[in-house]
């Protein structure tokens, strides 16, 4: 069985950073590196103006079953067609990815730890923290930059959905983490202390699995 | 320069159950293991009466200065004369002890993060979690056995300063944590973790020093 990782944290906490950072201590070779939210669920049913207004912040936006039966066939060594997901007209695109299974499968999202079934897959759980003050300026300027909204509908989402569901629902996800670390901008340790649990875990010194 | 950790987290949170595991995996030869809680102040100017009513969750109930010096001198190599504390009497005891520096020192307490001459020593700073109900039931327990005191004492001591010194102080200096765990009976997954860090530290695969 290949090794799984869940990797969770609040919007624009640093969670891809982090991530590909530890890949370059560790080597890419042995990591594959997957993203939840490219499991949205397929909305290409509902018109474009609903989809717009869907709260993308609860775990009922995604297609669990999907990220389920794809998370085992990557531990079983089995390659995937991983969905995309198109922001600019909010449902699933038509591209599909292949997805070679690797020695370590790392999956990252908001909600990667709020999912009992994909918990139970989880050889380690990791949630990145960052100040809530720190993330909603990362995100104004993110989402400013990479998505071209506008700023005003930035802070609106936020408060509407994004905050509320890290409450509700992200924040405490993080009682499911193994490990956590602040990623708040005070030192970089956080990203060395990651990829030595990460080799230990892939050289056997922690056990591939809790189950 | 030997290597020092620090271990914080909210009373009864498993500090010292997680520290004796984790020093069962990485051998105990190149370790010496410290209480913040031995340093609490001397107060045997004080009317016992009187030292019963002090806040012993605040920072200003230890001796940071001899805390600061005495942990220098084991980075240095050093070994100190360390003060031990008497819980029956609230104050320092007459007894010190010889106290012989290692490669690896760690250094556990509620307040192991929050002085900031202190925490600017460590190479790693680490914080335990547990939820505060499970933490709760573990100091009743311990402290009718081991401390003699009444369910009443310890529930009035946990509401008048415990708790609100957790809300105010010890809980926010999580921030500082390179590191955090959850400790709650989730799993034990922390233990071998923190084992891999420490490894990695003493080997030097995470750079010793972050200042």
């Amino acid at each position: 069985m290949n090794i799984l990782v869940l990797v969770g944290g609040g919007t624009a906490s640093g969670k891809t950073y982090v991530i590909n950072e530890v890949c370059k201590h560790i080597g890419t070779d042995n990591v594959c590196h997957l993203s939840i939210d490219d499991y949205y669920k397929d909305q290409s049913n509902i018109p474009l103006e609903e989809r717009r207004k869907q709260n993308y912040d609860h775990p009922k936006a995604f297609d669990w079953k999907l990220i389920n039966s794809q998370l085992l066939d990557l531990k079983n060594n089995k390659s995937i067609l991983k969905p995309t997901y198109d922001y600019t007209i909010h449902t699933r695109s038509e591209i599909t990815e292949l997805v070679e299974p690797k020695k370590l499968i790392i999956v990252e999202g908001i909600m990667a730890l709020v999912n009992k079934n994909v918990r139970s897959l989880a050889d380690l759980t990791i949630f990145i923290n960052a100040t809530r003050e720190r993330r909603l300026l990362r995100r104004l300027s993110r989402d400013q930059v990479e998505r071209k909204r506008t700023f005003d509908s930035i802070v609106e989402q936020y408060f509407t959905t994004v905050q509320p569901m890290y409450e509700e629902i992200i924040g405490p996800s993080s009682y499911y983490a193994d490990i956590l670390v602040n990623n708040d901008g005070y030192d970089n340790r956080s990203i060395e202390v990651l990829a030595s649990v990460l080799k230990a875990l892939l050289n056997g010194e922690i056990k591939p699995t809790k189950n």
